[in-house]
């Protein structure tokens, strides 16, 4: 194993679905994102239950890749290509005595190998080759190479090389009883004399895919040329060509796919789209070679070097790699957001939520265009949450907790607890708080790009709208002289709502009330700095009179904050009358006790009673800001920031977290960073290998956790390279945990490549040739100005 | 009139094409771009001819604009709004006596009036009024309000409000013959008690299209209860509403519709969508209001006020008004190109050509982000530019003459003369320049607006194709000792072969020569100045070596360029043998000779005879450069540059030209701007009106002149005051025409909003605030730096 190749070796059923879903190749286009199927769900057991949004999503990701559902859960994919020994059964591993397996995944150019050797019952000994790709360069081509060499036999066999419109979203077990088949077949067939092609729609969304696979057999260094047939059995196209096999002498197949679909620009028709790309595709050696070449651009840009620990290099990269098959530039130019758990599995239903926030820091610093690819996502939704926002009574924008292809609210209003059987009401939605994560990301994305016409137009809209959601949630509490936002819930989803009431939703959230004063903030500081003509355009526009902008800037100097006990923030208004949680008995009784939730409610309580945190909350808010941001932020609003307050509550909470969300250990190795190295470090290494460890037993195969993923680059970038995008400056401020000994990084900074290096004594900074503009730099306090082309080396002691 | 209404008053059938093609509204989004219906022509007449890309695009707007198309050419179109007496037949103009008739177009809010009062055979009097709009803020609804007025009559009325999926394609008498439905009916009837819908198809591109009409009643100032049905008839969807009139008391209808395509960002399916958005929409009041804000917006960005001729200021605002209705902000988002002939008529079937070159510069200095999604129309369909390269057996990316949605060669093969009856090869799509106007549109972008990213990644990879190209269609001619480019056409159609040869293309065009010299130039100072990483990565993805690039700068130095006589710049090679053409006779003879290609070949002569022009072609590279730049690229070829140079070039070439075309004139009357300024003049106002006055005798009802519409705009900016974007420097030059008193535009370069009033002896130069990075301004050779706020006036004498 080295820091760029994820290697298993050895046949394990129990690990493949892990193994599967990190080894998932996409390129972010392959797939046919925010398709946006809703499919209603009937039946006795979840009556009024819905699911929505993202299941085409998945389901044409499935598809995109070619496999059968089956191939991900039970044995390893062969992308539909599969051969046998005429009138015998298709290979299966299963079936087979597996003598070597070895998996492999080329982290740098993007390349899934296997290598099987394998004894059937007829004592026939082979060896299976194959490497893959999901093209990064070509987003409609994906390929497969396969190479079987029979070791002590010869004879004929039939290859398969098939398209599977039959595909059924099988891959999360507590969604089995839901509606999963979402395909409509249109058409299946023969294209040409090596060419097969299926061509269906989703159920709902109707939106139209086409998919052409050409396949080829080679031996001895040359094309051959085979007996085919094409078989289609319903949705089920395959392409069965007859070659025969000599002993010690590899058959070569190339099966080179191309998919496009209705939403994809720059096309007639999707058929004829895929037709055409499959007859022009490159074999695929030259395929591969590009898309290595794509991945190298990638990596240029996106690669993060951490010295003296392998393993935790290996797990970075992996993350980044993640990022950069889910969301690339192949993206850019589509209408999609990006899926909590990747294109990897299928929980979540490929929905949209806060987790952006986690996400687009990696992305601002480097590829800032694919941020704002998302943020146009959310951007050509604002009608929507403007429409949401007007119907829940409010005013201004809310986007919906769970997003997806038309940007209503998708979350479910039930949910299933597997540990009890029990479908749950499900209050989820009243996390508002995604509304100031999206504010929050906008002006990230300007800090860091320095994008006017973006800010000017896209983003102020965003950033107002959201601003007037959260004052007019923001109510006017007399006895307190303050205002105060009711019925919501925050980032931690264990509490959804006060133990004695019966209606949803919390008081005064600590993290919502402070990311509105942040919002109202940054709105208001915004227009200050627009043109005068846009700001007046803006006003006009959004029926915005001068009274309605000092109402925000009352609300945001008398917003409450609730606090208890010595100096904490309450997670929330009445946080201290719930009951301390018996840490000890529970983790005696069941061992793992990241989802309490379940746990509880299984026994007739309910989380909802214990001061127990699924994620961070309260901790969000020294993730989010540095130290002096926040103190600004509490002293508008009349609270004292006294300098314990940060380690404090990190204490506090810390102790009280169950840690139920991978996104809790990214915040929490940030928040102990300087103050406990040790536990920071190990959260730090939980975080990063939340998948390929699969910290959660069993949620990965499910999906990816990509904002954990994203979440640990930021931790180098953010909290150890100490970067901080702040009034038009960038500040660094490194400081390397005792594990690492130095970090190499290329950030993007305002039309710049800047290329940073710290080791814990020094830190070089070096602006690329290119741009003519300076840029601002700030170390220790004092800012620099850099020409193109200049260099810098910094002492740090 | 004044200079922002288009008022036309009287009844006259004969004009009402004209009319109606003038007066229709946009938004740019609300037809559905880019469908790309192939519909290859059958039957006897013109084997092997096909037809493509732009006639489903065509069709929808039709459709969009939910008008019977015969409502186009016949009589006003009132949206497929009418009424009758119950029993009777449906209103038309046509059977009844006209009393009065006003048709006004509010270009400044984009509202059509129309208001007429008629006679009917019975004798009674009714006053109809109506108001309608595309809605520009809103880019999928139009609406329409409707007031009859009984004025000596009551009694019940039907009121019938539809949505017709039977629209033919009728509109260009010359495609008569050719396939002109396009649309699949799908679905349709009514979706709630105020609503019925349409759902249909494009026939080979299959891009799904629905819509829903939404229609109140109101009388007395409420809205009416009244009795309603849903008749269908195919795919024409009546919702018919019956009313009571009483004498004297108006009744009001408004029709609201809302269209979603298939291709439509940010929905879950088209009707769901659209319905959502007709249910949602507002009152027509509230609609207009916003609608009009939004023309208010574009207007700030996109006025050019002309002080002194109040008709020349109306025709400029109706040329900006239908750039706007054509491109927008709405377009953005969609994978749209700007079609010749806006979306107002059939003809060229909603092809793209190179009329870009003359609309780009109108909105790179305003509306940028227009320009760039309009580039990466072009950007999406390199790969096939490559295909058909290769094809050719060319190097780089060779992009078509008529482009339409997959990227393809859309170019007929044959085009009907109307004068002969005769079907004619056509070699126009052996306009390889387009390829150089694309280059030259990208660097242009990037000129005006210094973005770095789109110029370093799309925009530097279609230079270097383009270049690569042209070097490849450049051999190198021993004999000479100089490179040739062989069997082209340039951008004058009345000459696509030698009179003396069977095969089509031209050698040595000098527009397209000097063209491709400026493009070589281009790529290779672009790749200075590029981050050297980038440029690395460029010349790797295309294998682009060294030598190659050393052979770009030789075939750069030593490409050919024919002259003749005494200076004069050939219009290709040999064009000094073509005979002299006798103008006279033939003024004589016909009259209007614009057509002399048309009048030629019915008379079995041929245009390619004879030294006469359709339109520039040596003198577009007076257009496009100034005299430096052009000076710089003739002493690079080894060839003297004299001062008399051009107008001696001037001179020659429009005595030659029979204005064929209207972006001719647009071109005469810049190149003549400093030399002959009446001619200039007269070239200018007779551009400004090529629609207004239809001057090519009826091609305006088949649809606008967008180029000359926008090279209108183009002269008054560029040319006019003066403006020249050359090494990061915003020059100013003014010089108005004698009829012209002053001038007042505003400019977006580089970030800043630029306001520039000029006189004839006086130029302001104002900076808004905003950006604070400061700006390039040029003024008589010297450089002034422009900080936020600034302002300057400078003595012009």
């Amino acid at each position: 194993m080295n820091a760029w190749h994820l290697v298993y070796e050895g046949w394990d059923p129990e690990a493949q679905p892990l193994r599967e879903a990190l080894c998932t190749l996409g390129n972010g286009c392959f797939a046919t994102r925010g398709a946006g199927e809703e499919a209603r769900a009937g039946g006795p057991h979840y009556p009024g239950t819905y699911l929505a949004g993202g299941y085409d999503r998945l389901k044409s990701r499935v598809k995109g890749r070619v496999i059968e559902n089956e191939d991900l859960v039970n044995w390893p994919n062969w992308l539909c290509l599969t051969f046998r020994r005429p009138g015998g059964s298709w290979f299966r591993l299963e079936a087979c005595e597996i003598l070597e397996y070895l998996q492999a995944l080329d982290i740098k150019r993007g390349i899934l190998h296997r290598r099987v050797r394998f004894r059937e019952r007829d004592g026939r000994v082979s060896r299976l080759l194959s490497r893959r790709i999901v093209h990064m360069g070509r987003p409609h081509i994906a390929a497969i190479e396969w190479t079987l060499t029979p070791e002590n036999w010869s004879g004929p066999v039939e290859v398969r090389a098939a398209l599977d419109g039959t595909v059924a979203n099988a891959g999360v077990r507590r969604y089995a009883d839901l509606a999963n088949r979402h395909l409509n077949y249109l058409g299946g067939g023969r294209l040409d004399g090596e060419t097969v092609y299926l061509k269906v729609e989703t159920v709902q969304s109707r939106i139209v895919m086409a998919q052409a696979a050409r396949t080829r057999a080679f031996g001895g260094g040359r094309r051959l040329d085979v007996p085919r047939k094409t078989v289609r059995r319903g949705a089920f196209v395959s392409e069965i060509l007859e070659a025969a096999c000599a002993k010690g002498r590899p058959l070569r197949v190339e099966k080179v796919v191309a998919l496009y679909t209705s939403r994809d620009h720059a096309i007639s028709e999707p058929l004829d789209a895929a037709a055409k790309a499959a007859a022009r595709a490159e074999d695929f050696k030259t395929l591969e070679r590009a898309h290595a070449r794509a991945w190298k651009r990638l990596w240029h840009r996106c690669d993060m070097s951490l010295d003296g620990n392998g393993n935790a290099q290996l797990a970075l990269r992996l993350n980044i790699f993640h990022i950069l098959q889910t969301i690339s530039t192949n993206t850019t130019d589509l209408d999609a957001g990006v899926p909590a758990r990747g294109l990897h599995g299928e929980a979540y239903r490929g929905h949209i939520f806060w987790d952006e926030l986690y996400i687009f820091p990696f992305l601002n610093l480097r590829i800032p265009k694919i941020t704002r690819a998302l943020l146009m996502y959310r951007n050509r939704r604002l009608d929507e949450a403007r429409f949401a926002a007007r119907k829940a009574g409010l005013k201004g924008a809310l986007f919906p907790w769970q997003s997806s292809s038309d940007g209503r609210e998708e979350s479910q209003v039930l949910h299933l607890n597997p540990e009890s059987g029990r479908w749950i009401p499900d209050n989820t939605h009243f996390q508002r708080h995604v509304n100031a994560a999206i504010a929050y990301n906008v002006w990230q994305y300007y800090e860091a790009t320095e994008n006017w016409e973006f800010l000017s137009f896209r983003g102020a809209v965003m950033i107002l709208e959201i601003a007037r959601f959260w004052a007019s949630l923001s109510t006017f509490d007399k006895t307190r002289e303050r205002y105060v936002i009711r019925g919501v819930v925050g980032p931690d989803e264990y509490h959804t709502a006060y133990p004695w009431s019966k209606s949803p939703g919390l008081d005064n959230n600590a993290y919502t009330n402070v990311m509105t004063v942040w919002v109202l903030c940054c709105a208001l500081r915004m227009l200050d700095i627009l043109p005068p003509d846009r700001r007046r355009e803006l006003l006009e526009d959004m029926d915005l009179p001068k009274e309605e902008l000092e109402r925000w800037d009352d609300v945001s100097r008398r917003m409450f904050v609730p606090f208890h006990g010595d100096g904490i923030v309450s997670q929330f208004e009445g946080y201290e009358k719930l009951e301390e949680f018996d840490w000890r008995t529970y983790r005696k009784k069941y061992g793992v006790i990241q989802r309490l939730d379940r746990i509880l409610e299984a026994e007739g309580d309910s989380t909802d009673c214990y001061k127990v945190g699924k994620q961070a909350d309260v901790l969000m808010l020294f993730y989010l800001f540095s130290a002096e941001e926040l103190k600004g932020l509490f002293e508008r609003m009349g609270y004292a920031f006294l300098p314990d307050l940060i380690p404090k509550n990190v204490r506090y909470y810390s102790e009280r977290t169950s840690h139920g969300s991978t996104l809790s250990r990214v915040v929490h190795a940030w928040v102990l960073a300087r103050s406990d190295r040790e536990d920071s470090w190990r959260f730090f290494k939980s975080a990063l290998t939340s998948d390929l460890a699969d910290i959660q037993g069993g949620t990965t195969p499910e999906g990816i956790h990509l904002g954990a993923m994203a979440g640990t680059t930021d931790i180098v970038q953010r909290c150890y390279m100490g970067i901080e995008m702040r009034d038009e400056v960038l500040w660094l401020h490194p400081c390397l945990p005792r594990e690492i000994s130095g970090i190499r990084l290329r950030v993007r900074y305002r039309g710049h490549w800047i290329t940073l290096k710290a080791t814990r004594h020094t830190l070089t900074v070096s602006l690329d040739k290119g741009w003519y503009r300076s840029a601002r730099i700030g170390v220790r306090k004092r800012v620099y100005v850099f020409k193109q082309g200049q260099s810098r080396r910094f002492r740090l002691d």
